[in-house]
């Protein structure tokens, strides 16, 4: 079977001296996945025209539909819309719609003058369909070539989001009649990939040719995905779901879950389901694990608060961590840990609480006490269960292993307090 | 000047459904940057032979160095390994350096028994060159075919990252004379890409060919940056400081910093210079300010910690604010976030607290507040200044533009606190 295959072409030097982070394109790929579109390469390149030029020739060989961000801002390192119209052989001309809009926006959302550069934006190759960017200044542009398309979308991502979702999926969905792609998501905790793989050796090999079996390792746990395509939505649908089921046979004792779910969504889904309330009490993660729930909308039903004690003299005013025990034992221990959730169990007032407390590094470490240990307790007010972790990567990533094995700790937590509830 | 370039291949099915976001090549890109090494291209495939092999073939007829991350990992869906020894026309074989090193990491480290799929990952091909990879059991591998290298890392980032700055970097750097590259970049703030554009035209014009300017607009700021290549380290240092300070004058109205340093780090350097403390209220930033501060290593100096007041319950409690206030103007407005600063200031004991209160979206606006409305207010116990935003975003980021709008609040009351005490 003939998959629709798309490219996504990032423009922007900023890409390639690496002071941004390609986030647009993760999301494109999800988006067009999702409507049965198989994406075969992402290509970043420079505000450079002869490598802009070969990557849309190499790509347009290759892919059915070509996307394109970046380089359509006011400013003069922008060099996409005269390429694209010379490489599509149209001529720029003044879109009376697209200057309308931007015309619009200065005057009454902006609030600011329009000069000469803005009207700019207002200019696209006669050859193109123009895609309206309800959010920005700078157009959308769909060409055709040879049967393929290429869309241009500019960089910003919630312009280039709200390009996609309201312009480009739909009329991709419409010209082409791509096949279905379908994933099956579950997460494993407490097993090694290699030992995974080991045990789900033979259900690999027994696949039908069209599933694919992915290994995700994500934050010390592993993912493992299906995906199958094919036309028919209902045959494949059966097979993927038959599969999916025989894999999480294999998988019982270590299921987290059998869906494609964060695992701060996981903890969220519980609380939800029995009308309970969560705080923390963070050290060692300094509000990540905050910000993580909070980022969620609709979190405020679940989530109420934290004290982010990263000085002692906090733990001991706001959570009442005992000096004896900070003097005794230190911050990173056990004891402080329990404390800390008692402290937020007490002040923030939720059903449930989670500390954590360790060294994150790269300084601080000791012989007794190296850098990756790490306190965490959970509980509620009837019962408190630590564990102590010794993590051994960088600052950031020990942060997020402590985030997401806390959160972990949590769900464990909530399930053994609520079995027989449900 | 011919520059020596590089391209970054990144493997893995992952990264083309978007379930992953590439942070590994902007990384590398840097580090490339910093030694003289110009990225030209970064290219996304998946674990897929003829994709691989493809984008192999491709890059090499481009680029001097092609650095390869992802697809070496234990499990099945690794094709790398083996492709690699096709293409350069060697066979596997067992090296005894890396069998003793992942033998040694299963007994002494993980604490786990080796098997099978853990030995293989000693196996190299004949024809490369072993890089040895401290932070675990793929080595990276270093070929050279046609005067150009590749070079096969791993994709988990910190060991990518230990093999690079121990391994690639330094070889590299023997190996070729790579020409000088140097960037120069300022923050400005309060002024629009299209009217800094304008402003600064007849100085882009003006710069000697080898200089390049380039925009990079950053949570309603914008960013200049000067890059400047070539073998005279002495005379494209003159050049581009000589430029960098008539572009600096350019701009002085609005400038930020005149070095590539974050919002966070701007503040962090101002309270460590003027050994002062900040304390965090954040409620719709929902500990976003916290983790951004303490994900710096000694961050513990400046930044005692945050009350994230999620829930109107907390704000009462914990930073007092009163009950009429939310009840008369709501929890999103200048009083509250007032009274917040004035809660963490009494409760945390910091010189200096920041407070946020704000709807991040996608619901809970109205025809008053609409969605991205937002008060900051920061503060110490003599002044308290406070500012509306009115953000037009999704969620994620309108939480990341109050966290750098109100960090650059408070760098602006810093420096108006402190001016006379240098």
């Amino acid at each position: 079977m003939e998959l629709l295959t798309a490219s996504i072409i990032t423009i922007g030097d900023e890409l390639l001296i690496g002071q941004v982070i390609d986030t647009n394109s993760a999301w494109m790929a999800q988006q067009l996945n999702l409507a049965g579109i198989s994406v075969s390469r992402r290509v970043a390149v420079g505000d450079e025209w002869n490598a802009i030029w070969t990557a849309l020739d190499q790509e347009m060989e290759r892919a059915d539909i070509v996307l394109i961000t970046g380089g359509l801002g006011p400013t003069a390192d922008d060099i996409t819309k005269p390429l694209l119209c010379e490489y599509f052989g149209g001529k720029l001309v003044t879109d009376p719609g697209v200057l309308a809009h931007v015309t619009n926006l200065f005057e009454n959302v902006y609030k600011r003058p329009m000069i000469e550069r803005n009207a700019r934006q207002a200019e696209v190759p006669d050859v193109a369909r123009v895609l309206h960017n309800a959010n920005g200044t700078a157009p959308g542009m769909w060409f055709e070539k040879n049967n393929k398309v290429v869309v241009s979308l500019p960089g910003v991502p919630h312009e280039m989001k709200g390009l996609m979702t309201g312009e480009v999926i739909p009329q991709l969905l419409k010209q082409f009649n791509p096949p279905i792609i379908l994933h099956r998501t579950l997460l494993t905790a407490g097993i090694g990939e290699s030992f995974l793989a080991e045990r789900i050796n033979q259900f690999e090999i027994n696949l039908p040719s069209f599933i694919k079996l992915a290994y995700l390792p994500s934050y010390g746990m592993v993912r493992l995905r299906l995906s199958a395509s094919g036309y028919d939505k209902k045959n494949i649908e059966d097979i993927i779901n038959e599969q999916f089921i025989l894999l999480q046979e294999q998988v019982a004792d270590v299921l987290v879950t059998n869906k494609d779910e964060s695992m701060d969504q996981l903890v969220a889904n519980l609380l939800l389901k029995y009308g309970q309330t969560l705080s923390t009490a963070e050290s060692c993660t300094g509000g990540y694990i905050a910000q993580l729930l909070t980022a969620a909308a609709g979190s405020s039903r679940y989530y109420l608060g934290s004290i982010v004690s990263y000085a002692n003299q906090v733990k001991k005013e706001l959570l009442k961590v005992s000096e004896k025990t900070l003097e005794s034992v230190g911050a990173v221990s056990e004891e402080t840990a329990v404390q800390m959730v008692k402290g937020a169990l007490a002040s923030l007032k939720t059903n449930y609480a989670i500390a954590t407390s360790g060294i994150m590094g790269p300084g601080g470490g000791s012989e007794e006490k190296p850098v990756g240990t790490v306190w965490v307790a959970v509980g509620n007010n009837s019962e408190i269960i630590t564990r102590k972790f010794n993590f051994r990567f960088d600052r950031r990533r020990n942060i997020e292993l402590t985030a997401t094995n806390a959160l972990n700790l949590l769900r464990i937590f909530i399930i053994s307090q609520s079995s027989g509830k449900n």
